[in-house]
């Protein structure tokens, strides 16, 4: 299996506090980095974490409210202060290119990489970049501005030919591919060796969901489906259910329930509001509904 | 004399290193406290420091550089999400609040406090800000784009009366502002009591100097001239003169050459390039050309 991880960079909502900076994550997926929403800071995270931040290829921003996205400005310009030759590719709103440029044609400058900004719809599924080995898409959440979740989700793995068969049977090396595929093998003797006798079943494709800001929205249920990790904020503890409607965001138990009826492998919480030192009672509460829940925290890495 | 004293929040160059903010400078003048620029991470500087910064009425802003105001948006934010009420004076190129705005529509919000803006003028000197304790001015400095430096004046200082002289020679309440301003005093009997036998020299009014981003400029030597403080970035070392001079910055000889030539009582140096991890190197070149250099470090406090 290619190694497919996520390390929190911010767990804040709104406001930054002393301990926790405003959301950004880092997923790798085999050689790749993928960071998801930039809020400030997130380059002095990424230093502070000795991630060389040069290798991210792709920058995905969920919505434009400044704690997604206010860090990446700063990070677009380090880039390109500390030499970037390679591609950026920005998935985000369309009018967060408007705030870029403006920002970059205050400052005189032209970016000696190429950067590629993608704009997101937030009224529908869609994917936005693939390649052989990974699917990334966004789907419509329940917010006060249009914002996208985001779902990384593996391509399927090959099937594995069992080593000790290749040299026991005479397998030809270009037939190799298509049995990995599935086909069958047939030795010169016409003897056929199906595909399932000569191969073991490949590992699962695994899948990561980022649920942005977002009211409690049972829409995103099926998208999210049997995901092995699902971020969801929790802005709020259940006792502040109304507020977190007002704001469009969602409780420690909301975040919860989509987790269980989505019947995903872990619940990954975060976005907190800054009026909660002490999460173990955000926790306790998520858990109460379903026990896989884990505390998104500044500098920890899951792995997925 | 009135509390004056300037805090370093950032102290890098272009990027934020892991020990080091872009600028960022918070002066306290008696109850007063104004910012100076505001590079990405200044409010978690504020912070940390356990600055309450809704306590901030003022920010100057030298110029659009990202490092030295890509923490703006994120701390204007901040303080309307935390309730501010009292108005926000903000002092800066045109083209700041274009970017202000911008992102504060990409988010839908409509701040509950006033935030006035007032453009700066890049070609001349021009007084932005005063009231009875204090001018604040600004001035052209040389850089790749419109920047300019800031200069914090203290207006005089009244004369002081001498306690005991106003029992003994019975000078009425009414009159003591006007001594105060120079005035003799006359007493009942007609007697003349000179100003000067009767109060006490006042404290002499302090100025700090805040030279932004710039190439080695004299033209600003009159302007800074017998500073209590000047700040003057020193982005380089000697050795890379060239090099500082094609980016329109200064080598540490040269911030040292201004304040020698301006007759400064205290120099202090800045903006570091992040090649830099050791700044005592930078510290002995700057005195030995002016001796009373110090290093702005972050999160260090200089009295004025």
């Amino acid at each position: 299996m290619l190694p497919f991880n996520l390390t929190i960079l911010g767990s804040s909502s709104a406001t930054p506090t002393s301990e926790r900076n405003p959301t950004a994550q880092l997923l790798c997926h085999s050689e790749k980095l993928f960071l998801i929403d930039c809020g400030e800071g997130t380059q002095v995270s990424l230093r502070r974490m000795h991630i060389h931040f040069q290798r991210i290829r792709h920058i995905f921003i969920s919505h434009l409210h400044g704690d997604h996205f206010y860090g990446l400005i700063g990070l677009i310009s380090s880039m390109h202060l500390l030499g970037r030759n390679k591609p950026l590719h920005i998935y985000g709103p369309p009018m967060l290119k408007q705030i870029l440029d403006l920002q970059l044609d205050a400052s005189l400058t032209t970016l000696i990489y190429p950067l590629e900004f993608h704009p997101t719809q937030a009224d529908k599924q869609e994917v936005l970049f693939e390649d052989e080995e990974i699917t990334v898409s966004s789907f419509p959440m329940l917010h006060r501005i249009p914002n996208t979740g985001f779902l990384f989700r593996e391509k399927p793995y090959e099937r594995k030919i069992r080593k000790d068969i290749i040299s026991i049977l005479g397998i030809p090396v270009h037939l190799i591919p298509k049995i990995k595929a599935g086909a069958d093998f047939i030795a010169a003797d016409g003897t056929i060796h199906p595909n399932q006798t000569i191969t073991t079943e490949p590992p699962q494709p695994r899948m990561y969901a980022f649920c942005s800001d977002t009211a409690y929205f049972e829409n995103i249920i099926p998208i999210v489906q049997c995901a092995d990790l699902l971020y969801h904020e929790t802005t709020f503890m259940n006792d502040r259910i109304v507020n977190a409607a007002e704001k469009f965001h969602s409780t420690t138990g909301q975040a919860a329930t989509i987790a269980l009826k989505a019947n995903v492998k872990k619940l990954l919480i975060g976005h907190y509001s800054a009026r909660y030192d002490n999460l173990q009672p955000l926790l306790d509460e998520a858990r109460a509904v379903f026990t896989e829940t884990e505390l998104a925290v500044d500098g920890k890495v899951f792995e997925i």
